[in-house]
């Protein structure tokens, strides 16, 4: 297997705490004295520069006059607020790592409420010894994240723990967005004869951190799906309160994600195998590994549930975007089996899919 | 010592995930599943309940509207956001413990750039093995304190770690406040001739911690101050732009919150050693310790830098406060030794007090 986990560094930006200097990050680094100020100003303040970051406060200060010069309507619109603490293991995986994971994570988060990302904040639990070229790359790939999805990086924060008390780096990133008017996400929304649309082919960001910790080679590389699912929101808003739930099957995967909205709407679900997509390799590593890719997590998917009627319509709209090329109606909602996701297999057979009691891969994200 | 490390249980509330059940968290507890479903809904939802909270969406849904109701002028107000993960170690420790801590300081983080909290998020990492009954109990006191503090927990996350790559549980709070008009809070508004209030004696905090982990123990109990500044800010409010600079002295201590703010802000500043008030069991525990009192962390704890003319007054409304009741006006701010902050010792000397480059605590929040 082909490892994509280098970052472009084309920037051709060195870190601005040479070696010679410190390697690795000290308990002091997180103490709130000089090394935690150079550590802060040196790797994250150079990089995630912006005026309100720069103000070093204690809070980031959000006139909501920003808001509207950003072109929303701040009084008929709504704020979205999120949290996601990100503990992937490794923290450089194919195709991504920790840090564009949980900028992008925290982004799609906001999507599917129907909001547009504006503000994020970034807390890090390091490690002592986490090496400072590592957390300069995940900064790097941090900056480059946020700037994808036009988020700003408003405000943060630094703690060290000792050897053997973490596991290299933890981060947390909260999230403020806005929704616009007319737009109302809720899995309460989710009625009897919606649609469901997912934006693409499932399971490859699990099985990628899965065959980094296993090492397993594949044919082709099969790589984390991290991405920020902006570009399928735009496509979201003109259709307004006709679109009723929106998620990104991450932890649990589509499985966990339509038993939740099933069980919270109290509806019932029926899908189809055959529209699912699943790369052949991610299968493969699936039978090897024992998992089933129904409950394994992406980081670049969405599932839609939208009124019957402008379910083409949508479904057309995204396959017009990258993101949303192979997106497919996989199913529709239904009033019998309350509560229950029922497949309709390759094999023309039925079963239920089922919230799995404990987890299949433990730290994915 | 007396350890006062209990929590108020009197609302009688048994944890209603019973031992029978599961006495530990299972990584499966982070997985997503139904394991995962059972301890956000039995522990989490249960106890901290409110209509943004229930709606279980993957970002909380705000109105600003809510905020209008709340009295704010939407439109001239400024939004406040601020992010803190919480690595203190013990969990429990006399006179708190990890999850009030989180609360209170995310609220002080809000409160300290002029802002009242409204709404935080939570993000627990948690180590694989800890007590669900621990867990419980900090749920109870984080209820409590977002009570005392009137703001709303209204999103969160779960995150499970094997056991050795964590260390019982982090906790992570981001915060949403609200700016009222004609509040103006900003380091760099610190001027020369400026008074520098600070609102009670210092290192509690810091020094209760350092005892538990060593096993000190005093005639009298030494507990942390960890307490939420809201009635601080309510005599604040209405000095208007004449209150320059506020702050709570944590990690560093009174020493690192003023060397920042005269860095930042290209001043001086001139302290009285007198005017700052250390418990005497305090002094001693530094003393066997080898620690400097102004460098140890405070949880409940205020500075403000404020116009002089408005310096008594503010000073006699926080003394009328319970939190402030002990508050001086402890120096003023310099033209002259620019970024330094220099001290009068007792011994009517003067020394300076530097930014110190290491730590000297490490996990004290």
């Amino acid at each position: 297997m082909k490892q994509k986990d280098e970052i472009d560094f084309s920037s051709g930006l060195s870190c601005p705490i040479p070696k010679s200097d410190y390697e690795h990050v000290l308990l002091a680094h997180g103490g709130g004295g000089t090394l935690s100020h150079q550590l802060i100003s040196k790797l994250f303040f150079s990089q995630f520069d912006n005026e309100f970051l720069n103000e070093q406060h204690d809070s980031a200060i959000l006139p909501l006059l920003s808001l509207r010069q950003a072109g929303f309507n701040v009084d008929k619109s709504k704020l979205a607020f999120t949290t996601d603490s990100y503990v992937v293991q490794p923290i450089f995986f194919p195709g991504g790592n920790i840090g564009e994971l949980a900028v992008n994570g925290t982004v799609n988060d906001l999507v599917v409420a129907g909001a547009k990302p504006v503000y994020i904040s970034v807390g890090f639990i390091i490690e002592e010894g986490l090496l400072i070229e590592d957390l300069w790359k995940i900064v790097l790939s941090m900056k480059e994240a946020a700037r994808k999805s036009g988020v700003k990086i408003v405000t943060g924060d630094t703690k060290v723990v000792d050897k053997g008390k973490g596991d290299k780096i933890f981060i947390n990133t909260s999230g403020i967005g806005v929704i616009k008017e007319g737009i109302n996400i809720s899995p309460k929304r989710c009625k009897p004869g919606d649609k469901i649309i997912l934006s693409g082919r499932i399971a490859d960001h699990g099985i990628a951190i899965m065959s980094a910790r296993e090492g397993l080679e594949f044919e082709t590389a099969i790589v984390s799906d991290t991405a920020p699912l902006i570009d399928l929101l735009d496509c979201i808003e003109k259709f307004g309160d006709k679109i009723h739930v929106m998620r990104d099957p991450t932890r649990g995967g589509l499985a966990s994600s339509l038993n939740e909205i099933a069980e919270i709407a109290n509806v019932g679900m029926l899908i189809d195998e055959e529209k699912i997509s699943i790369l052949d390799e991610v299968k493969g590593a699936c039978e090897i590994l024992g998992l089933d890719p129904l409950y394994i997590a992406n980081e670049g998917k969405m599932i839609a549930i939208v009124a019957n009627d402008i379910a083409d319509d949508l479904l057309k709209e995204w396959r017009d975007k990258e993101l949303g090329k192979e997106a497919e109606i996989i199913g529709e909602v239904t009033s019998e089996n309350s509560g229950t996701v029922v497949m309709k297999t390759t094999i023309g057979s039925k079963r239920i899919v089922d919230m799995i009691s404990g987890e299949q891969l433990p730290r994915i994200c």
